[in-house]
């Protein structure tokens, strides 16, 4: 199997979530919250803006918060390295946002990492660390798009027209630090000239789908087409669609997937048209301490995310709009939970799985700690 | 079984999506395109502008789409009642949209009424036709409320807290010219003081939950929160809905039924979760003609409504802001297909109908006639 190198990929994208960023200065992230209608770049230079850009949404998407998450503790304790210091920074980056558990995970791996060490050597470590965070990540996104590519090979095969991929908010570059989860596949298809066509989900409410995922297949040129989240069922049902590709934010041992809001929706309409239902995790997200999905935390956020939308006004400014009536109640939990009978597969960096035992068994020395 | 009257429950209605109107004069409706944002109101005084308010969802909801159709086709018989102006005015109204069944319905009752008269005599004849369709409506959807009202009566029963109901779009008084379809059960509960609490879909793209549904339950007083449609399955999973209850554009003999898209995600998610998904149909909603959903024609309407969103600015003014990079295309089918078997009942104005063969049965003088 050949495959376009990461560097030749990469240098499509003239877009980076995060720029690696040098020792003991900030962390260079693009403002999710002004996509598409601006690029703004932001600076982070401590770890109380690394927890607001992450609890605000500046950054989104379960493997770059915990590399923004990782390098906010790395800016903390060149502050102060101390224990303290150290458990005050690890508390308040980590309450930031609940449900993604690569934010946890990062977290805890440089604590672990950094604590037996002396105070004065801390500082240093995390920054390797969090430096190895995104190494991985991007490492793993580029062997997810391998083993996704396989499944686009194969329904490309003997086909006209182009394979049609269904996908779900942003599972993208923009939500990693290579070629994101879900997407990896489509990149590493596009690189190859497999002709494919993606529908995108507006994912509401703060409408990931239009905003990042729009956006990112328009700066790849891979033709693409918006839906409401509501019309996933009569795509499906219509046969226009070849596969689902969704990432997650927290996975369970068994397999049980937490994403978006409205994940598990479109799950069912794939299992009831038949249309092959992947889910594109990291290890990272994999949460192995978890037997079931059921215990997954989900954020609920504020109504206003579901009362108001944020877009370009006949000037060309952004505005924010008022949709329902003033004094209007809404709940806005954002993310669901999809059974792992739904799935047909978890795409992983080390291959893809079809089910519980088969997961436990590719990564044994996680699952059997949890055993 | 004691019913609220109907004058008693329309008192608390301030509001009506159509007033009746004087023989020869125009027709008053409510603009549903300026809710909840504004109320407007408009004159409709000839054929060709009650063609344009159906076209431009000034007025929608299938039976007021075929209440307005029939008095547009008034109108122009008032001004020529020609056999030629009644095919070309019954044209140029049927065009408009192509899913709610009810506009042909009726468009074909005043045609085939008229026919036989005399040139001279059709215009009253129409005018009385007209009428007695909007009369026939209320009365409808009376009846659906009593029939609704037994199966919420059933829930409510030895339950301390309210009868959680979900519904998608608006099947309100806005709708119809009474109390609506599947709104009107709600009125008839609420009016014998059952606890009810609703949770109300958004409905991308046009937003007809958000804007029309919550403004009609604020108007009434009735408990209701507001959410994207991406969420109806967590909610369902998390046991918060007793019932679901949505309209109809056309049902198929078979008891298919089409209705705004995203109705299918939620009946497959109501199936899931084992929550009773009901659908409340009068009769001019029933396409008898037509064995089964598949052949329903899905209106396929313009990508702006994905595209960009209508909402209040921070100065109080209603704006359109765009919200996906520009250049983005959009798929935007209006309606979906719900298969019969995933749908426990149809709230009919004659009963409560599970299956086919019980359908054709209570309707039996149109079942025999497409037999």
């Amino acid at each position: 199997m050949t495959t376009t190198s990461t560097a030749a990929i990469a240098e499509r994208a003239p877009y980076h979530a995060l720029v690696r960023p040098r020792r003991g200065r900030f962390i260079d992230v693009l403002d999710q919250r002004a996509l598409p209608h601006a690029v703004v770049n932001v600076k982070i230079a401590d770890a109380d803006a690394a927890a607001i850009a992450i609890r605000k949404m500046m950054v989104r998407g379960a493997p770059l918060i915990g590399a923004v998450g990782a390098y906010g503790l790395a800016l903390a304790l060149d502050r102060d390295a101390s224990d303290a210091a150290l458990a005050k920074a690890h508390a308040a980056l980590d309450a930031t946002r609940p449900t993604a558990v690569n934010l946890r995970w990062a977290l805890d791996r440089i604590r672990k990492h950094v604590t037996p060490l002396a105070v004065s050597a801390r500082a240093d470590a995390a920054w390797v660390e969090a430096d190895a965070i995104v190494d991985e990540d991007i490492a793993n996104n580029h062997a997810i798009g391998t083993h996704g590519l396989a499944l686009l090979r194969a329904l490309a095969r003997g086909r006209s027209g182009p394979v049609n991929v269904m996908t779900h908010c942003n599972a993208g570059a923009l939500a990693t630090c290579g070629f994101g989860t879900a997407t990896s596949p489509l990149f590493l298809a596009q690189a190859e000239g497999i002709p494919l066509h993606v529908f995108v989900s507006e994912t509401r409410p703060r409408l990931q789908g239009a905003n990042l995922t729009a956006w990112e297949m328009s700066r790849r040129g891979i033709p693409h087409t918006l839906f409401v989240d509501g019309a996933s069922g009569l795509l499906m049902r219509r046969g226009d669609v070849d596969v689902v590709i969704v990432g997650a934010d927290r996975v369970a041992r068994n397999g049980d997937v937490c994403n978006k809001i409205g994940t598990y929706t479109k799950a069912l309409a794939a299992r009831e048209s038949r249309v092959p239902f992947y889910v594109a995790v990291p290890s990272p997200t994999i949460d192995w301490a978890l037997p079931t999905g059921d215990a997954i935390p989900i954020e609920s956020r504020s109504s206003d995310e579901v009362l108001m939308v944020l877009g370009r006004d006949e000037y060309g400014h952004t505005t924010r709009v008022a949709l329902a009536p003033a004094g209007t109640r809404a709940v806005n939990f954002a993310f669901d939970v999809t059974p792992a009978e739904l799935v047909t597969g978890l795409l992983t960096e080390r291959g893809l799985v079809h089910d519980a035992p088969m997961l436990s068994a590719m990564y044994s020395e996680h699952a059997s700690a949890h055993a």
